[in-house]
């Protein structure tokens, strides 16, 4: 497959034109939005940032489990919840603290399945489920789980704060597997140690209260190119990546690769002085990173091999969130 | 109607065996919320408890919106679930801080509605949505919200703390309406000024402050009484309820009013020598409250008039939540 086509299937996959409605509700929110002093980050970061007055602030945020997922197995549906709420508070430095989450099916046997998933990812994670509500009598079978956690309020991690210079860090744990449930995802967690689990996301709070990265996001549906093409819009920047460099496991098809959201993986941006200490903080909690691209002031996201460049969002006309605009 | 029938309807009605699943899920998660030493307060309350060790603790819930609302008025399930998740919040003594929703839909008129709601529960309540995420694809329409808040660490309001002896005080907004889509909603917020509503819910941060009450909860779905049975339950108490002293708008009906779901809603319980401040307390801000009855150590919940008494719930055998079991 050409350079151009791969670029074509990025921009068009599912997991990023998902996004979009998020513009939209973006412009709702935004003429109440600012007379909220306290909230320092909102829409377009993993989390909110609540400023509540002293050192630490509060991140909060929400995600649902796409309906697709919650057919094929109610476990994976709750144990996912819980993945994906933690990755959202560790993307931006944080401590994930407590979930609460809504679930909504008239099946008994889908209830017992996602909560025994979300039991499963609290004792792997570590983050308790301390409330919520459940309708019993819905057609469909849903879950939203929302979640908080604690940062120090000066070693915050936002997507919106790579500037053109920076290197593009991606880091992966690569011990992992495709899920049962779909080709676009990479289990990493539900079979080791918990130990273990919690060391590779709590990483990223070692990483923000060393100030090694500028900017990141964890990432998610969109995959890798996607979620780096994310930050770029809420950054207002430009970024090109070098495939080559991208780590990726053996026999992994490289645009399966590149649309897969994992279990643990972050896109960094890093100062070119801090990039070596960045990725062996990496390295040290198993986590396989590299430096993979460069930030540019041009507002597009390429890709490039040995041969050729081509260009995936040109964001000075593609929307994904629209919340950079 | 006789009395006893009536505390069969009340029972029987689906605002409170909606409830029942509840037990179920908290056995799932019985097993491991022992290892979390800072959550102070989770199922059966409001909100959980997050202590994170200043004066101040995190409320943290999430409330859901039956799914015929949403079917009937997408702009009523945007206002409302901003209206149901503050009340879970003041319910408890606190002040809410920031919410986050979780919404699914492929109707574009639909989102909009849902989004057009909450940003005007937003601007009436004065409590900012900071995210969230949208499934845009979903062939039912849905909407989660959770919310957070603060209140002061010895000054929380629970649901688990009735002693016997205590009098029961209902307190509600008397001006009100009828909602369009449920004979169960009392609408006292929409058409009313945000200054009034907000002062309105926060009454009970001064309630609290004041240590006013031994124990209470925001009346929701299960109605009046169906709400002082929950709070029974988790208090493992039983309670006596003199229907003649329920404030009760002019021409309602007694049964359509117990089960009826107040935007402004509350019963708390109050040793004997703060009855009247507690009653003044919430007159100030222009609810209207009364005595109506005690906490008793029978573990049933009754009502009577003046010729007879009916048990609603007994809560030897009766299960509601079954989470004071």
């Amino acid at each position: 497959m050409g350079l151009e086509m791969l670029a074509r299937h990025l921009r068009e996959f599912e997991g990023v034109s998902r996004k979009k409605p998020i513009a939209e509700i973006f412009k709702i929110f935004e003429s109440v939005r600012h007379e909220y002093g306290n909230v320092i980050a909102d829409f377009g970061d993993d989390a909110a940032v609540i400023d509540t007055g002293g050192d630490d602030v509060i991140l909060f945020a929400a995600d649902g489990i796409w309906g697709r997922i919650v057919e094929k197995s109610p476990w994976w549906t709750g144990y996912t919840s819980v993945v994906v709420n933690v990755n959202d508070i560790s993307a931006m430095g944080g401590k994930p603290l407590a979930m609460v989450n809504i679930m909504s099916s008239s099946d008994p046997e889908s209830i017992k399945g996602i909560m025994e998933g979300i039991r499963d990812g609290v004792n792997k994670f570590g983050v308790p489920m301390v409330g919520g509500h459940t309708h019993p009598d819905t057609p469909y079978n849903s879950l939203a789980v929302a979640i908080i956690g604690t940062a120090k309020k000066d070693c915050l991690i936002r997507s919106d704060t790579a500037i053109p210079g920076d290197i593009v860090v991606f880091a992966y744990d690569m011990d992992g597997r495709v899920g049962k449930n779909s080709p676009y995802s990479w289990d990493t967690t539900s079979f080791k140690d918990p130990q273990f689990v919690r060391e590779c996301y709590l990483v990223m709070v070692t990483i923000a209260e060393r100030k090694l990265v500028t900017a990141g996001k964890d990432i998610s549906n969109p995959g890798s190119i996607g979620t780096l093409g994310m930050l770029c819009e809420t950054s207002k920047v430009g970024a090109c990546v070098d495939l080559a460099k991208i780590p990726r496991p053996e026999n992994m098809d490289l645009e399966q690769w590149l649309k897969i959201y994992p279990a643990t993986g972050y896109v960094v941006t890093v100062k070119p002085e801090n990039v070596q200490e960045c990725l062996q903080t990496f390295s040290q909690v198993g986590l396989t990173a590299a430096a993979v691209g460069e930030i540019t002031d041009s507002k597009l996201v390429e890709i490039q091999d040995q041969n050729e460049k081509a260009i995936v969002f040109d964001l000075t006309k593609d929307v994904i969130t629209g919340i950079g605009e």
